[in-house]
């Protein structure tokens, strides 16, 4: 380690240092300090953000804000989108309404909705979480050098910190050097890690540019000024976000042929060439505007002098990083490995999806429960998306820069095949359809239950799940049972209360019945599997089947027979409908502490699947 | 004045002055805070109580403090309930379950469940809230003398501040005078406003002795420990209600006979006694817990011995105040006008409830909007509700401490007599169902719509209306959108899309159709009714009414055509759903600012009306 002797640093130890705090660095900084992971995070901007940047929150990064508890503050400063518009040419080639509809792909999401609201928002609630957990992020620093200890990279187990990351502090002007046991790169699309580490951006080199506005308090009569609206006309493509307060974004692709000419046919400051492209930086926010009015026509759109808060032109390429990790020591998350445009809003969530995925791995290895080889998955399952949301983006650009079709222009994209994309992907823009690829962390060989609607995936994630607490009757929803706070979830559905050999009435004694053969057999499954590896790493809710009105189910006066293991607090007992119910036998679910759906185990296998389920990537033994 | 010239005193003005800061004195001075009246609060006690005390939020009262914006700090620190489940001997005499059931009153709630928390957390809520208007509670601060200067106190509209109340800072010694134009007595059940005014408390003179302990994570196989449980065993009877975390509270009535009986028969620590009547001052907790066990037995309830986090033994009368105002210049509220049991939950309720109702009136007169004599009002519609709610404490206080019924005591009280009352008094317990009786506010014969289902009643609490904003689709709740604001709310139904010439389609332009003649006649009555009084006092809804998924209606198009006084914001305009349609034709509903109902008037006479309502209680012209 030859830089370590050249200057006088001072040196510390942490188990993970983050690079990067915006979103996506920021998400595994909370998850790992609520995990009780040592985490450190540095940033190069000597402030926080305050205005514009990404905007867009879809459905599934909602039910992650859920699990970490943050979903409050994120809802309080977003503003709701409920439906999408869209508008393109009608025959004559005048602007009309196409369609209104609900948003994509949220019909079993949680929170059936897009959030907008600015980045610096979702920054404000993880910064003040992981405060609470005493970690605070460390700017102005830059790192100067990084390195893997080849000697001890495979040491995982003990107190070895393999890699020695040199940082200057530019504000004391002072140098250190942070050991680390894991580094992830969360330092955006420029990278400083992923082009340090020499690894490559896959993909297309065309850079495509966007400009972006933020406007406060427009006067519109656009109807749609309040919706999500996508604008498909003669003059160009723009999108509008309704933001927070009064404040609308306009989305446009600048390098659209369409929008260049209505640019340079009628704007009086004409911007400077090189060929095809535009010079970036000649382009001011009354040129979106122009462009965007023109788009809008017969509509206006008006603002006052003062009402644009933000805005930018950008570039920005399809492209994807060859490799997320180097030697499974030091990951790179986030815009540091997928670039893409902005259009289906899905920037912050691939982002803090990424980080989602690795926090709670890190920290499963850390905290001795985990075999190391646990950390290959984080690469299996998020660059495998990365893929598929960049193949996406670029069906749906081709979609969005097309010239609409009219009388004129018969060969144009039509509003059919817009919509029907904007279906197609629905899944994938809300985030709720995300599928993860079977590996030793989601096995489908270990699917054997009845799961009775389909609801219930193996790598997809656990649906919402209307249900009621047995002790007080609380109508709560199972997904909201799944904090993310490191542990798997045993998930164990009894299947019916009638099958069981109660009858809804109050005058059954527990002395009657006894305890039902399907408790006692589950709760054995249960405790052997908690007894074999570490019981910090369990939770486990038990789900009963009843008709009617709960209140009146006989299990109620029963269940303080039951084992201990299936109602290890009061709250851990639930009532699902009959109707609804998700396993039509008794059966076993693991959910993943991300919220991710494991095997899925008839009574009869379950003992075995789940042994060999966990065996695949958990230690043996308590520790 | 005389004490003004005895002692120099330092002598200050404010608007309104409170003399007790518990929730009723605080949720009066947080509504006049954030209406904009000068407002100050004075305590005795030096500092904010922090555990036990009240309990008990009822339903109606979680949609005031949703009216105030204060219903998130409430509900993250409250326990639900959301079942009552009443035990009694069977016949044999031994305990049973004899129904599980949802609360009483929940029904038509916004809210479906009574929640169960601290009184400081309420206290605290309050605060926070009114810091935020920059008020603060003075103590420990008491009154000393209180006088009305009989020359001023008719002269409502300038300055005049012709209350006069000396008080002594216990602190700093210190003595002042505060002149306030009104007072609020909320000093509670032994209030000295009330004493120095000398205004009678009527009702009999029996004090009943209640005991109460909160009991932190008790081990009991009683299966209702998480749900409010009614007890009526041969033992005596209490009343469990779950608290937050793991805390649950214990009622018992001790003057009952048989909870006397079993105390004396078995405690260890037999309390002295005068006569039947307890002396409470020689009993413990541990007196208490024996009885609770006695009466839940063959239950057992277990604690540790430091899990009582407080308790207390009190007497309390079924009283009520001869009067609750003195020349419309003091007033009193909460425990100082009415003292009665806790049985059904009602004391923080009721106490909140008569500021609310009295908070908005002041306000509107010290702004200058309305006549002095709408504070006649306050009494009108509090102590006749404080009546009813002592009436049905003692009903139900009778069934209570009965002996239940058994083979061996036949003329007990039955299970079906218990639960009835429960059912008959529903409304009253929730709160949902308070009716105010006509008045200059509520004039029923102001009511000539065609009310569709007859939810919406002259003198009661408008109810919860799901409905979705036409501007961005999303779902609210209409009671949502009547904040406390000190506003009153013409609710605008202008009828079916179809009723207008509208048909669900987007192609119809606003030049093909024009503005329906209902639009035009109804923005004209609100537009004469705002413009005759102070327009500040008003804020307008317009409600339409469509069939299906509102993001198909035409009308979404139309309305930015349409006069800006049913749109004075994109957030004003809103759909409901033609299967839920509060009335059959257009009318104008007028709810006032603390979300009951004044006149309910159709199209026809709503002009007349309207003008007629407002004329009874509102100053003519614009300030």
């Amino acid at each position: 380690m030859p830089f370590l002797d050249q200057r006088r640093s001072k040196a510390s130890y942490t188990d993970v240092l983050i690079i990067g705090a915006g979103p996506a660095g920021l998400m595994a900084c909370n998850a790992l300090a609520k995990l009780g992971v040592k985490v450190r995070i540095v940033e190069k901007r000597p402030h926080n953000i305050t205005v514009g940047h990404a905007d867009g929150i879809q459905p599934r990064t909602l039910e992650i804000f859920q699990s970490y508890g943050l979903l409050d503050p994120i809802l309080k400063q977003g503003n709701q989108i409920h439906a999408s518009a869209f508008y393109g040419p009608d025959e004559q080639g005048s602007l009309q309404l196409k369609n209104r509809v609900a948003p994509v792909g949220v019909r079993d999401a949680r929170y059936p909705f897009a959030l907008a609201l600015p980045q610096s928002a979702v920054e404000e609630a993880l910064r003040d979480s992981m405060a609470a957990a005493g970690v605070q992020v460390e700017r102005p620093i830059v790192p100067l050098s990084i390195l893997v200890d080849e000697e001890a990279r495979n040491s995982h187990d003990g107190n070895a910190s393999p890699v020695h990351v040199e940082l200057h502090d530019l504000h004391s002007n002072e140098l250190g050097v942070v050991h680390a046991r894991y580094v992830i790169g969360a330092d955006g699309a420029h990278s400083w890690v992923r082009k340090t580490l020499g690894i490559a951006m896959e993909g297309e080199q065309t850079e495509h540019v966007w400009g972006v506005i933020d406007v406060i308090n427009p006067t519109s009569d656009f109807p749609d000024i309040r919706n999500k609206a996508l604008i498909h006309s003669e003059q160009g493509s723009c999108m509008i976000i309704p933001r927070e307060g009064d404040k609308i974004r306009l989305y446009i692709q600048l390098d659209d042929r369409i929008a260049l000419e209505s640019l340079s046919g009628a704007s009086a400051r004409e911007p400077a060439r090189n060929g095809q492209r535009i010079d970036k930086f000649s382009l001011g926010p009354a040129d979106l505007l122009d462009v965007a009015q023109k788009i809008l026509h017969p509509y206006t759109l008006r603002t006052e002098g003062d009402a644009i808060e933000w805005w930018t032109i950008y570039t920005i390429g399809q492209r994807i990083a060859s490799k997320f990790a180097v030697n499974d020591r030091i990951f790179i998350v986030g815009d540091a490995c997928h670039t893409h445009s902005p259009k289906a809003g899905q920037g912050m969530n691939a982002s803090m999806g990424d980080s989602h995925n690795l926090a709670w791995k890190i920290a499963a290895v850390v905290n001795g429960w985990a075999k190391p080889s646990l950390l290959e998955t984080y690469e299996h399952e998020r660059r495998r998306y990365a893929q598929d949301l960049i193949s996406f983006d670029k069906k749906w650009a081709k979609l969005f820069s097309g010239k609409p079709q009219t009388k004129e222009h018969g060969a144009g994209v039509t509003h059919e095949e817009f919509l029907e994309a904007f279906q197609t992907f629905g899944g994938f823009i809300s985030g709720i359809g995300i599928h993860y690829l079977p590996s030793t962390i989601t096995n489908t060989d270990y699917e054997t239950a009845a799961n009775a609607n389909g609801k219930v995936a193996i790598g997809k994630r656990f649906p919402p799940h209307a249900v009621i607490r047995a002790a007080d009757s609380k109508p709560v929803d199972l997904q909201d049972l799944l904090p993310a706070d490191g542990k798997f979830r045993l998930l164990a559905f009894f299947g019916d209360e009638d099958e069981m050999g109660f009858r809804s009435t109050t005058s059954s004694s527990v002395g009657e019945i006894g305890i039902p053969e399907v408790v006692v057999k589950l709760s054995a499954v249960i405790e052997q599997v908690i007894g074999e590896f570490s019981s910090e790493a369990f939770d486990v809710l038990s789900i009963l089947t009843v008709d009617g009105d709960p209140r009146e189910s006989a299990l109620i006066s029963h269940l303080v027979s039951w084992p201990l293991v299936l109602r290890s607090h009061w709250s851990k007992v639930l009532f699902e409908d009959r109707k609804d119910r998700l396993f039509s036998s008794p059966s076993i679910v693991v959910v993943r502490p991300d919220g991710y759906v494991g095997p899925i185990a008839s009574l009869h296998e379950a003992k075995t699947h789940l042994a060999r389920y966990f065996s695949g990537f958990l230690k043996r033994g308590a520790l």
